[in-house]
This record gives structure tokens, C-alpha cells and sequence, in this order.
């Protein structure tokens, strides 16, 4: 055996963790591609500019331990990573506004990938109610309590207008949904025992337009 | 006048600012919505959860003061936010790797409403070569530092895989790009110069699962 593999305690993993581990592990895919068995923190940091010291706290939650100068085993560390992050699970979710970028992600199959599923999106809308994107349902958003009882969803997917992104999300999680994945640019609030996810692709494009405003100008 | 705006110097706005502003606008522009003419940082407070002294300190950074007891004018307040977000202005991008993420991005009109306009896409894949996506022409990557030529474009969104990510985004850089709009899991390596932002939905699936896992195991 090349490493250990224990269980360990649940522990809150810290945030800036889950979001580094995900670069280690498309590094360590890249070089399992170029032929490479094992692999170091100290090779990863070299890689992607990150403390070596930082990837191996980062990685110590993760239940996974290397060999002294030889490191990590790189098809071990890809399964362990891989699992560790919930992305050989499929999870699965509802997407709820059916609209420019709602319908951009139901056609992202990409996403199964990373495990999770979107197996059906809700509108108002009577163009798209009845019909399919890539495959998956549109319903009405009435639907929306009697198909959590059909699908095993605990997901939920946000990409309604501002005005009612609130209201619907109350409508979720009074419908049963743990999980909300915030597309939009609306701050959302939730019980506490709820998890949000915000990505906002606006708020990314404020910040990469005022840098690319400040070098224009510096 | 119920405002003044002022010229300001040059200041690196913090990236938690950038993020955050745009949660005030959306907030603001629901306020209008709801016939609001006046706004102050303690009403945005209530309604989105943050320290008012936070989002005075904020708005600090844009040109606008508000008036003692009465706030910021909300028209102006929405109007300038925009402006300084980079929202108004049309920054056109090409985008390089036309898979199940790119495509889905060149299919969401929603970004130009943002500010962004993705005025071409770039693939090796002869099948997708020479077609158009959303009204959006295909290009072999190939053409690339010609087609630069035509476009006034500055900012390139990445969604090739991993393997070739650090490869393209070299390419782009070359050919004169001066902001990478990363969608890969992959940490890219740019000179100084360069501006990145890094939007991983993986990263985001990833911090979702755990905290959800957490939450039905604790």
C-alpha cells in the first residue's frame, strides 16, 4: 500500500480550502496524463504558486497521507480528491427560472461531470411549460411540491429575476430544497441550517472590468 | 441636487468591495421597483444582512454622497453603481473552447445586460468551425491573432479543458488579450500585467456538497 486511508471526523472544512483543492486535483489529472506516478506538495506548489506548506494543510483534510520523498500516489490522490469533493456522487437538482442564463445551464451537461444533475427546471412561462431542453422537463412552478415527491432532489438551482428571487427562494425551502446554488445577483436569505452557494457571474465581471480599467489607466 | 459627484482619483477598489456592490444594486433597483425615491446604507443593511458602516464604507468608493437623514437618491444611486460596475459600457470578449460550458455561455444574452458581449468563439472542431452559435461566429482557434485584428476585443473567457487551458490562455496573452475570464478548474499562470478572474462552478459544487453532507451528518 502507498497510503493509509483512515476515517476522520466530520469537520467544517474552511471554505478557502474546498475552493484550492479542486485546482489541485485538475493539476494532479494533468500529470497523471503526462505519465507521472507520484506527486508532492511540493511539485503541486511549483505548479499552480501556491505554499506547499498550504497544499499539504490543505490536503491533511483529506483522508490521504503520503510517503516520505515520495509523496502522494497520483491515482489514489485523483479518487480520493475526486470523492472528497462530492463529484463521483450525483447529486441532484431542480433549476428554477428557465430564462437566458437558466436555460444556458440546463444545456451544460458539463456539470454531471462535477456530479451534479439538473433533472428538471420550473418556469412560468407557457412557451417553455411542457417542453425540454437537452433532455430535461420544464414544468410550471406550481409543480414545483408535487415533483419534489417524485424526483430525490435536495438541490436548488436560482436564475429568476431579481424581483422574485427572494420569494422563490422561500417557496424552496418551504418545498424542501437544502441546498440553494444563487446565480443571481440578489443576496438571498435562508434559515440557518440551509446552505447557500453564490455565484455571481456579475459581480466577477465588475471586478475583472475595473482591473482591466485600473491597468488601462495606472 | 440631491447628490454631488465628483471627479476621484484612481483608486484599486478591494475585490470584497466589488463583490459586494453589486448586491447593493440589485437591492436598490428592487427599491425603485417598489416606488423608493430615497435609500440610506441602514435600509440596504436591514434588507441584506451587512454592517450599514460596511456599506457606507463601500459606497465610499464610488462618486456618490448621500444626504444627511434622507440617503442617496435612488435613480442616481442605481445609475452610478452601474457605471462604476463597468455595466453600461460594452466590453466585447472572444471566448475559446465552444464545449458544453462555452456553448452554454455564448447562448446566455444575459451577460450583455452585464456589460460583456462575446463576439466570437474559437474550437479545433471542424463540426463546429465556420458555424454560428446565438448568432455568434465560430472561428478554428488558428485565426485567432487575425480575427483580433478585426474585433476591438481585450477580454478572453476560457472554457477549454484543463489540458490545453495554460496553453490557450499563453496563446490569448500573445495575441494582445489583456483579461482571462477563467472558467476551467485550472489555475492559469499570467504575467503581472494580465488581469484573471476565476469563476469555478466546480468549486462552487464542491463547497455546496460538503456543506450539505455536513449538514446531514452533525
Amino acid at each position: 500500500m502507498n497510503c493509509q486511508m483512515q476515517p476522520k471526523e466530520i469537520v467544517k472544512v474552511p471554505e478557502p480550502t474546498l475552493r484550492r483543492l479542486p485546482w489541485y486535483l485538475s493539476n494532479v489529472k494533468l500529470l497523471k496524463k503526462k505519465g507521472e506516478r507520484y506527486v508532492s506538495s511540493t511539485q503541486i506548489s511549483k505548479e499552480i504558486n501556491i505554499d506547499a506548506s498550504q497544499i499539504a494543510k490543505d490536503l491533511s483534510y483529506v483522508n490521504i497521507s503520503g510517503r516520505t520523498r515520495v509523496g502522494y500516489e497520483v491515482d489514489t490522490l485523483i479518487t480520493v480528491l475526486e470523492n472528497f469533493l462530492g463529484f463521483t456522487n450525483i447529486h441532484k437538482a431542480f433549476l428554477f427560472g428557465v430564462g437566458s442564463l437558466g436555460g444556458a445551464l440546463l444545456r451544460d451537461s458539463g456539470l454531471t461531470q462535477f456530479g451534479l444533475e439538473i433533472v428538471a427546471g420550473f418556469d412560468i412561462n407557457p412557451a417553455l411549460v411542457g417542453t425540454t431542453i437537452n433532455g430535461i422537463p420544464i414544468y410550471h412552478t406550481d409543480e414545483f411540491e408535487k415533483k419534489m415527491q417524485e424526483y430525490d432532489v435536495n438541490i436548488g438551482v436560482l436564475t429568476v429575476p431579481i424581483e422574485i428571487a427572494q420569494r422563490i427562494t422561500d417557496v424552496m425551502i418551504s418545498g424542501g430544497i437544502k441546498a440553494v446554488w444563487n446565480f443571481t445577483p440578489f443576496r438571498i436569505r435562508v434559515p440557518e441550517n440551509i446552505v447557500v452557494q453564490n455565484t455571481s457571474l456579475y459581480a466577477h465581471l465588475a471586478v475583472m472590468f475595473n482591473r482591466l480599467n485600473f491597468n488601462n489607466i495606472k
